[in-house]
């Protein structure tokens, strides 16, 4: 009988609940989020129980960074870049315009020192972040038009949040915020030329080819954007270490799983696409760059003006020159062959 | 005191031994089943622990499998194509020659199926199998001279192990089977004409740049091997249902982790290795789709006679074409650019 309180000590019965930014129809993003509530309440023979609630149930999907700050809720599963209008910084914990990609982000994140750096940004909004999930490339977004010169953007009304939407500015584009179920009667409309979403397999179910079929990669904003965990921290400091652990490794696990997950539904759903009627097109190498140079000067003025965007972007903006010096080698040079050198039959 | 009895029945002390295929010396790979450990550890409060043994320490490295399936330790750490001898469908749970890059190699695996085919094929070996590590795309090996066209293959004789090696022999090569300790020696005195180990953070290690200087990529032969966990049947059905699921979403996290650890130790190696003598090379286009041509009757002849490699190859070489079609697009898209397409300054 000793032994119990010490048991019951490392195993007390802990409920949380989580406010996630995406809709269930966004279910690998959403599912996500109950993938770690169930690996967890696995772990611990459910004793650490995480309840899930969707975007709206608790508070609006752009408000999950201020409910789990103040405490509302323990946990949200979110994307970084929703909260760059209160501060930039927030961009390089999700991605940034022609950043990292996924496999760059996650050694930036779990071992080449961004994590830290990270996390000493969150803990003035009251909140640690745990990397946990992770889209790949996502796509440049539908049009109603072709879009073949910077000329093009000019006056273009594109449904385009956040940071890419202020680099897109200095070349004419008139960002327009829009929620999801918005963006479809807009395009058929015209009020809006085109939208960005996430990659094929999410586009698909909102129809957007049907109204506005040049669908154009890459979306060079998010290169391998990281979908987070934010913990508030007064809750984080209460769970025993073996919790912590298991939370912590829950989140691990399910960053690789969520790009495994979409990568496994995106073929095919782009398939789908294209048979259609959705018409494929890359961006011109004078857009790329054009957006390219536009990005780096709004580093440039946030660098200026901002300490902590400085610091995390000077660390970022090494590690992406590094990584690439070494992805030009192996890894594209086996990417490149097995995409397009491979002799045909 | 009636809760003690049902606390102890779900978390029971329990003590495991694994066995690592690797020397400390290569002390991402070896440390990545420190990691698991560890995790395991922190999760349960000590309570499951697994001890790691280095190569040699308790079996040789490439007997990690038949200690694990005879079940003289509960799991090891090693890599399957190590036991392509036994049977040649080992391979697909860790790479195949041209096959999946490490993102691919994950999808198939957790979320395309790839995983429970695995499964079945290891079952009668005793084992359960859980992917923990990938290196990333390989480099291509160490050369003392170039190697420009296929008629330079012939008569080569080129430290490899396992299925590429096979693969070579259609091309003249002749693969020799050398322990790492041994390849410095045989590159000097030219027993040897090349070796090819893992990636600059291990091979920098060696020094195989001082005696064989041509440095040449991609491993075409390993796009991104997965290092994985057997365990023994036994001894999983054993554990509480608690520490299968802290000990597979170990594995995950380990896994994710060993890519970004060697995304970060890559770089800066190559580096040095440049600095100090190394020449890298590309294989020349001609010399992959020999290669390639080489690999797909290998496929063809194991598929023709093992019913096994054919089931697996069928289900792997349908998902590889499907993760191309989509990579082509939005990844390689966005990866060309970033890598190739940047103005100068």
């Amino acid at each position: 009988a000793l032994a119990a309180p010490a048991l019951a000590q490392t195993q007390p019965e802990i409920k949380w609940r989580l406010a996630s930014s995406f809709p269930k129809s966004l279910e690998t993003l959403f599912g996500t989020g109950e993938y770690i509530t169930r690996r967890v309440a696995e772990a611990t023979d459910g004793k650490f129980q995480i309840r899930s609630f969707a975007a709206g149930e608790l508070v609006p999907g752009l408000q999950v960074l201020d409910t789990v700050q103040a405490g509302t809720v323990e946990c949200g599963h979110t994307v970084s870049y929703y909260y760059v209008g209160k501060d930039p910084t927030f961009g390089f914990e999700s991605t940034m315009p022609f950043g990292t990609n996924t496999r760059q982000q996650n050694a930036w994140l779990y071992q080449g020192g961004g994590l830290e750096l990270m996390r000493d940004f969150f803990r003035s909004y009251n909140v640690i972040n745990f990397p946990a999930g992770n889209t790949g490339t996502q796509m440049g977004g539908w049009f109603r038009k072709e879009i073949k010169t910077v000329e093009d953007l000019k006056g273009l009304k594109f449904r385009i949040a956040g940071y890419a939407g202020r680099v897109l500015t200095k070349l004419g584009v008139v960002p327009q915020q829009l929620a999801g179920s918005d963006v479809y009667p807009a395009l058929e409309k015209g009020t809006i030329d085109g939208a960005e979403w996430v990659g094929p397999a999410d586009d698909e179910k909102l129809g957007f080819h049907k109204v506005a079929p040049y669908y154009y990669y890459p979306g060079w904003w998010e290169g391998g954007p990281t979908v987070t965990m934010l913990v508030n921290i007064a809750a984080w400091e209460k769970l025993p270490k073996a919790y912590q652990a298991i939370f912590e490794s829950a989140c691990a696990d399910a960053n690789l799983h969520m790009s495994a997950k979409y990568d496994v539904l995106n073929p095919p759903a782009l398939k789908r696409l294209v048979a259609n009627g959705a018409k494929l097109r890359p961006f011109s190498k004078e857009i790329m760059q054009a957006c390219y140079k536009a990005s780096q000067e709004t580093f440039a003025e946030d660098a200026a003006h901002n300490p902590a965007f400085k610091k995390v972007f000077e660390h970022w903006s090494a590690f992406l020159e590094e990584q690439r010096s070494w992805f030009r080698v192996a890894e594209f040079g086996f990417d490149n062959f097995v995409l397009n050198g491979i002799p045909k039959k």
